[in-house]
């Protein structure tokens, strides 16, 4: 059967207004696609199902063939183990009746004879899809299991025997698969080829919309899918448009790094939006040309003024709008005829209240004008490298290596002043807001290849164009860390849907593999966000997983390796030369091995030479330091001490993760800012933010492998 | 049967040296403790077992029956739906064979054939002898599903019905046991009474050491224990010597609040633990007799010597020891003789560096003279309201109603440092150290009537007696919060066990369980132990459920919500009346419902006038409010408004919990350290922290009622 059969049968059922197909038709698509299933035929009366079952062989399993019965089991419709043919005839009437106490006004066609299928393991696989991501298959652990204890995990369509392995991997109950107590393992090749051909199908034929593989029955010999359901709808959603990268570096190119902006809605008046931006540009030291544009003034804060973008001398790459919601679509056009690369879009009085054929309006004629839109609803955007304070905020200029977007103003102020106090550098911070057209997979495009950010961090409420976004972020990550919050993560979508994996759609679950596959590394909070980011920036990528906890103190020591665990780090086996070369500097009562406690009451040499020993050993790839205060060693002796050996290790060429976990008084915290401004990441007060951030580091590193 | 008959049962295993039950020994015990088993006899021969089939009904079950073989499945030793006599005598066979091929060496005393039970739900139940708490009753799903993702949860044995109940709907799975897809629900009150039925048997014989039912077949009508095992342990662990309540709060007592202090090992010269000790009593303004203890000194920083505590004039209540780790036991004598209720250890060198009969002998001398040890190996102790600074840290008054203890001497200089930089009050630090003598259950039954203490925290490494320590917590946390850092969470007991629920104890399910079970709020991080204290401390109880979130962000809302459903708040689902009346303030596009979003361009009237309405309205609980930094209400004008709103709200009479995410420039800082010396718990940059120790105090107000 080719694909041209395939689409017949999918042409039929549309042709009839049909968004299930019979039990008969998915047989043969499944045939088609490799998906292994029992024999079986549809009976229409007792001594048919007789005959059907003596041919098939004993037991069988019996089924009610109905369009209006989605649920079988739940009506009465589906009796197993059926061993004889007396049975066959009992379980025939038993359905029936059952079925039609279950919904009367259902037409039964038939019951449908099954070979009972035997094997250790129940499985769900399927199709679904997602309202964000589109197309994705999903694995877990049939039967009830998939229901109460939701142990599911997803890919997006179609996906490879690779990652088809890692979902086997990554379910919860992954160790059944394996066979336990005595039971034999499944055949996983098996369950593999299964997911890579359902994925197949569903991406080659978009018209499935839901797939049901339930149960799949899985032995050591393969697997076989004893319930199939596929669901259609031939109305997919309409896709955003979507330039091409080169056009997209092109356009951000240009609005990232302008040489002439104009403010649209400058004003001379305090407290006026136009004036905040105007200000923020001159104050954050913007060096190409400045243009306010306003109907009437001349000059506006010492720059000529122009009445429209239109009688501004010179290219203009992007036009900062400060007017009303009502006068954006206007301006638009105009831009587009002064051949402006991007509308920085602060207005809110759009989508966020319900404003959405304005919206609309506004898109459109962006689209037309060629022109492309950051926000509306944004507080603007910041670009430090380039002196580019686009926003009435404030002026702001704390360079460094993070590119932060957020999609709440909030959170952008909370970045803000985050940076400002936590001394994160900054390359750039950009308001996404209702995310009209510029969105992060846009960002994403530009920051890649942007040589002053090493690490992008983005707020996400709702991404746009999920599968864009999962493509892009997929390569990006490769390079560069993508740290994403993901907020309204507890919102259960409200779709209705049909099949047990279409009702997963939208779920979290969703957004959590799929930000997997891309390799970003996902928070859950406002806090791991910036610590994250500031975070990731400074530490640089390790060269293994052997991880080293070194502490003055045992108690420390403990809550490190929790934390450890916690942040699926792992701890280096110690070798016994190493154990002995830390053993020379340290108490006899003190404790080589992971973690290697000095003990408390060391001077500042003993710290020196354990730290020199760790910095230096090829083996360790990361070091944890869990400082607590001694009088013998105080925090400020401890931080220097560090800052030295470090240092003295960057001048030779090694560079590994050390973070620290300083606890103790009060002055502990002037040594924590000590090592941060020294590039040494230092928490006070917590045995675990240190130890989260690293376990950032190396999700990354591993993701992105 | 009654409990004597058990007892000789139970006695003549001892004899016979067995440490585990027959079959047939297990059910009539079973039978005594109305945990219902099914119908079964043991055959040694095919056909007896053909007849037992057949008086019993088929289908049955069949299972080897030999002392060698624990596992029964692994050894191939069960056979299952036996339907008919002559699969019967094939299953005999086979049994046999398979258990001669698995341990050639088992001697085989038959084939058991029982009756097959039928039901939907397979469970476990079992019994333990945890090292830390004793005897535990356990529940979980059974089947592959307690081995694999280990779903089981645990009460201190004996329980009640009440807390079995609890217990079926704590596990993950428990939605199963209500019947899912059409399958009925089992019979819950039958699970509840064999959950406490075996909680008495194994709290009555305590040399029932490990009791597996496994599995428990549950339906609607009732359960059934197809597989009982028990083994025995003839040799308990010696229990912990423990004092009456009364004992304990007489000794704690006066050493908590002593009239006289000597201090063992004092020292005029600088740099020394027994003068930094002296100088922090005299610092720290301690108010009763201080007498140093030195062989040959006439006078310590002013104050006269003695050489012995025997000489010292009048009463002693605590001596603290700054003399090295081979002197203690002689002084502690001494003590003793002068009628000294405690010992401050301060001296390290005992148990934590391997010198267990070092510490062994001081804990002999303290019980011969009547002495409570604090310690050995600890910083000491400070009690502020009491002026006492009985430490070698620093002297340190931050006065406040958090209690908090520390078995590591880093975490109690992390407390001193934290509350010192978060004004945190404290009412006392006391280091634990080995707790050779007094540890947490001590601490408890002091600060449970200390009317300075509000809050208990506790570092804890391990539980000398967690049985005596969950007693004593259930009852204290009661009325105040008992905050708990377990560390060493990720350690898993090494013991060896034989049975599947004997395989747990000692795991961390084990103490999460008890903590839980005591009304302890169980805390996995450092930094959140000291931020629940504080904020434990400063919110008031809640009255009700009902949580509010107040936001002048959209994207605010949807992170604290996020943060509400990951610690367990509950959203307030919005009246109408209390809708309108919101709306009444807010802009027409702003949102109502819950959170309130007031959106961003709100004057401080509009943050008064909803806060005001939140405040008074007593169908609202508490109150979370995102503050998001705008120029038109700044960070400090929100305080002081905020602050406005809560002290007229208090001088009314209403106190309900009140906590703020700030979130914006730098300037926020300010305004949190305003409202917090207000009693306004207030966090910046993070929107998770405030929810997080707001759904302390609710999961704290749920325990302990």
């Amino acid at each position: 059967m080719d694909k041209n059969a395939i689409q017949h049968i999918l042409d039929t059922a549309k042709e009839e207004g049909r968004n299930a197909l019979t039990p008969s038709e998915a047989r043969q698509i499944a045939s088609a696609y490799d998906i292994p299933h029992p024999q079986d035929r549809v009976a229409s009366s007792t001594e048919e199902a007789v005959d059907i079952a003596a041919e098939f062989g004993f037991p069988v399993v019996m089924k009610v063939v109905s369009q209006e019965i989605l649920h079988k089991t739940d009506a009465g419709g589906v009796i197993t183990d059926v061993t004889d043919a007396e049975s066959v005839r009992e379980a025939y009437i038993k359905i029936t009746e059952s079925t039609r106490a279950f919904n009367a006004d259902a037409t039964i066609e038939g019951v449908q004879v099954q070979q009972q299928v035997s094997g250790s393991t129940e499985l769900i696989v399927g199709g679904v899809t997602d309202p964000v991501f589109g197309k994705l298959v999903a694995f877990g652990l049939g039967g009830v299991l998939v229901e109460v204890l939701k142990d599911v995990t997803f890919r997006l369509a179609p996906t490879t025997e690779e990652k088809a392995a890692e979902m086997l991997n990554e379910i919860e109950g992954s160790q059944l698969l394996d066979g336990i107590r005595g039971q034999p393992g499944v055949n996983r090749v098996a369950i593999q080829s299964l997911i890579t051909n359902i994925s197949r199908l569903i991406s080659d034929f978009p018209e499935i919309s839901e797939l049901d593989l339930n149960p799949v029955i899985a032995s050591e010999d393969g697997v076989v899918a004893v319930d199939l359901r596929m669901l259609l709808n031939f109305e997919p959603a309409p896709a955003r448009p979507r330039p091409s990268q080169d056009e997209i570096l092109t356009a951000m190119t240009r609005i990232m790094k302008p040489k002439a902006v104009a403010v649209v809605g400058a004003s001379a008046e305090d407290g006026k939006i136009g004036n905040s931006v105007m200000k923020n540009l001159i104050d954050g030291k913007y060096g190409g040309n400045l243009h306010p544009v306003h109907p009437k003034a001349e000059e506006i804060l010492g720059q000529k003024c122009y009445p429209s973008v239109l009688d501004i001398p010179g290219d203009v790459d992007i036009a900062v709008f400060c007017i009303p919601a009502r006068f954006v679509a206007g301006v638009i056009k105009e831009c587009g005829e002064k051949g402006i690369a991007g509308a920085i879009l602060i207005p809110s009085g759009f989508a966020e209240i319900g404003e959405h054929e304005l919206q609309a309006e506004v898109v459109a004629a962006a689209q037309a004008a060629g022109v492309r839109l950051m926000g509306p609803n944004i507080y603007g955007f910041y670009h430090t490298h380039h002196n580019l304070c686009a926003t009435f905020c404030t002026p702001y200029t704390e360079r460094g290596g993070v590119a932060l977007s957020s999609q709440s103003g909030g959170v952008g102020m909370a970045i803000v002043g985050f940076s400002r106090s936590a001394g994160m550098g900054v390359s750039a911070i950009v308001g996404l807001g209702n995310k009209a057209d510029i969105d992060e997979d846009d960002l994403l495009t530009y920051f890649e290849d942007d040589p002053n950010t090493q690490v992008i961090a983005m707020h996400v409420e709702d991404l746009k164009d999920g599968r864009a976004f999962a493509e892009v972020a997929s390569r990006v990550s490769r390079k560069k860390p993508v740290v994403v919050l993901k907020a309204g993560r507890t919102r259960l979508g409200a779709k209705a849907a049909n099949s047990h994996t279409g009702a997963l759609a939208g779920d979290d679950r969703v957004y959590d593999a799929v930000l997997r596959e891309s390799g970003v590394v996902r928070v859950t909070s406002l806090n791991d966000m910036l610590e994250f980011a500031r975070g990731l920036a400074i530490l640089p990528t390790p060269k293994g997983e052997n991880v080293l906890i070194l502490t003055g103190a045992g108690g420390s020591g403990v809550l490190l390796s929790d934390a450890c665990v916690d942040h699926g780090l792992s701890l280096m086996p110690m070798p016994d030369d190493l154990d002995a070369a830390f053993r020379e500097f340290i108490p006899p009562f003190g404790a080589a091995g992971n973690p290697v406690d000095i003990t408390g009451g060391e001077p500042p040499s003993t710290y020196e030479a354990t730290i020199d020993l760790a910095l230096n050993e090829d083996r360790i790839h990361s070091l944890i330091l869990g400082y607590w205060h001694t009088i013998i060693t105080p925090p400020m002796v401890f931080a220097e001490l560090l800052g030295n050996c470090v240092e003295k290790a960057r001048a030779k060429g090694i560079d590994k993760p050390v973070v620290c976990s300083l606890v103790g008084d009060v002055e502990i915290e002037e040594a924590c800012d000590y090592l941060n401004t020294r590039n040494i990441l230092a928490y006070p007060y917590t045995a675990e933010k240190p130890v989260a951030v690293l376990g950032a580091k190396y999700r990354w590193s591993r993701l992105s492998n």
